[in-house]
């Protein structure tokens, strides 16, 4: 058995416009790297974070990483512990799913450290215990999709089920990041409660096109069906420029472009041949808005967290 | 060109549980027909309607399929008119799809009457136009299905997507009618006008994971997924014996187990192997509440209306 292994795990991009708490899918191009090393004391510590600064605990229970490695050493009573390394490639408060990112690739570390791997979905379980500490309550749509790679479905929280969606293999996404902050547990609170009967049956025939789409290699229905008209314009206020960006976007050919999770991210998606030029028109709307901001494209090709070389 | 021709067309469960007013899906096994002749008068008439009774206009301008036809002559600026038999195989205000049937297998029937056919969207909004004399308001879910055939997908009203879903070849669909009526208008007033965001999560979950069963041919999901948490709680007490039917149905092996549209038929989802079981566990449930019911068992392959012999 090895004792010192690095997991890479990718950026998320959660709701993915129109589905709110259940859709996510990948950023591959940007990401956090765990390097884990197996230690004999009975604990779990972390030893240092580098990358991209940011307000993180280096006190593993209020860590996303540390405390997944705590409920995983936990559940399996194991008697060894772990050191961590966290490099972190995605910016906190982004929208970009950094804290599930972190989480994830300390528990497909682990995991590669065992004698017994367990099945990916106990490793969710344990990821999604760290994801309480960032956003105090627990979702899987950063998580799941993070783990399993590509655009990923999740169902439930006690029993999750979760399902891979195929993309059309042409479809790439633009992710947008503003260099502005902006809390999970912010953009949640303005969220109303209640959601009128109309505007649900626009949002459930917009999800199930999106998703029909998804698996018929439809991009008029996926281009059709891209229209969240619930959470995104309750948010929108929250990032200077949205409808710039957005506009800008859909003007250079993008399929679709929404709020990336709770935001500030922005995201479109596009076929291949019009991702740059989509790119290059939510990079100037934003400047245009006095915001600079990074950017990326990336397949929608499954590829989740993974052990990478050191 | 024939001036005689015969159309039918199938019953429709509308909503499909999860799928609220944007999915339906046929029941070929019962439908209605309808003869129409080719007349030199610029008008509609109707000469018949047999089968099933109930009361059902011969004024075409209150009837769905003399509404439907006026549409049609209207928008296409047809000279010539035409003369309508409808047999009634579908039974009023059953959450079968009646009016729709009949509607569509008009329109059908009319368009093999010309000497240049339409395309099937067109059809579609002309049926629509009937359909809003039986239920007051413009809707698909029952008209599409029944034109196209199989599990539907539709989405908006003025320029409608329409989406044919597969369903898993080994999947039956068991309708059970009890002898009660249940007005359409009076099943939709009950419906509150919100839905809690908790609510609605959920019901996207199952809507997405039902979809992405039906494409994934997974029965496992496609059984998680077929719960509607948003109208069924609403609506099922208006049809005495509700619960009973549907835990029958579970019992048996059913898949999923709802309301059909807007009731009081109800519908379950089954592999082969179990329909008749599931059939009579349904019909029996009905039984020791005192009703009477008619029933179907029914493959989902999609078979839409369709020119039929006379």
């Amino acid at each position: 058995m090895p004792t010192d292994v690095t997991a890479f795990a990718p950026a998320t991009v959660a709701n993915v416009g129109i589905g709110f708490d259940i859709l996510g899918h990948t950023v591959d191009a940007v990401g956090d790297r765990v390097r884990l090393r197996r230690i004999e004391e009975p604990t779990v510590r972390i030893r240092s974070i580098t990358g991209i600064p940011g307000d993180i605990s280096l006190n593993p229970h209020s860590n996303t990483a540390g405390r997944a490695l705590q409920a995983m050493r936990g559940a399996l009573e194991l008697s060894h512990g772990f050191e961590i390394d966290i490099e972190k490639g995605i910016p906190l408060a982004s929208g970009m799913g950094g804290s599930a990112a972190s989480a994830v690739a300390a528990v497909v570390a682990a995991n590669a450290l065992l004698p017994n791997p367990v099945h990916r979905l106990r490793l969710l379980m344990f990821a999604m215990q760290g994801e309480i500490v960032a956003s105090g309550s627990a979702h899987l749509d950063n998580i799941a999709p993070c783990l399993y790679g590509g655009l990923v479905l999740t169902v439930g929280i006690d029993q999750p089920r979760v399902k891979q969606i195929p993309v059309p293999p042409q479809v790439r996404c633009v992710l947008v990041r503003p260099h502005m902050h902006l809390g999970t547990r912010e953009a949640r609170a303005i969220l109303k409660s209640d959601v009128t009967r109309s505007d649900f049956v626009w949002q459930t025939a917009n999800l199930a096109g999106f998703i029909s789409g998804c698996y018929s290699n439809d991009l008029d229905m996926i281009r059709d069906s891209f229209n969240d008209v619930i959470i995104e314009p309750q948010r929108q206020s929250l990032i200077p420029g949205f409808k710039m960006v957005q506009s800008g976007a859909m003007t250079a050919g993008a399929l679709g472009c929404s709020i990336s999770g709770a935001g500030p991210a922005i995201f479109a998606w596009t076929v291949q041949q019009h991702a740059e030029a989509v790119r290059a028109a939510m990079v100037d709307a934003f400047t245009s808005h006095g915001l600079q901001s990074d950017s990326w494209i990336s397949s929608l090709a499954a590829a989740g967290a993974r052990v990478v070389p050191a």
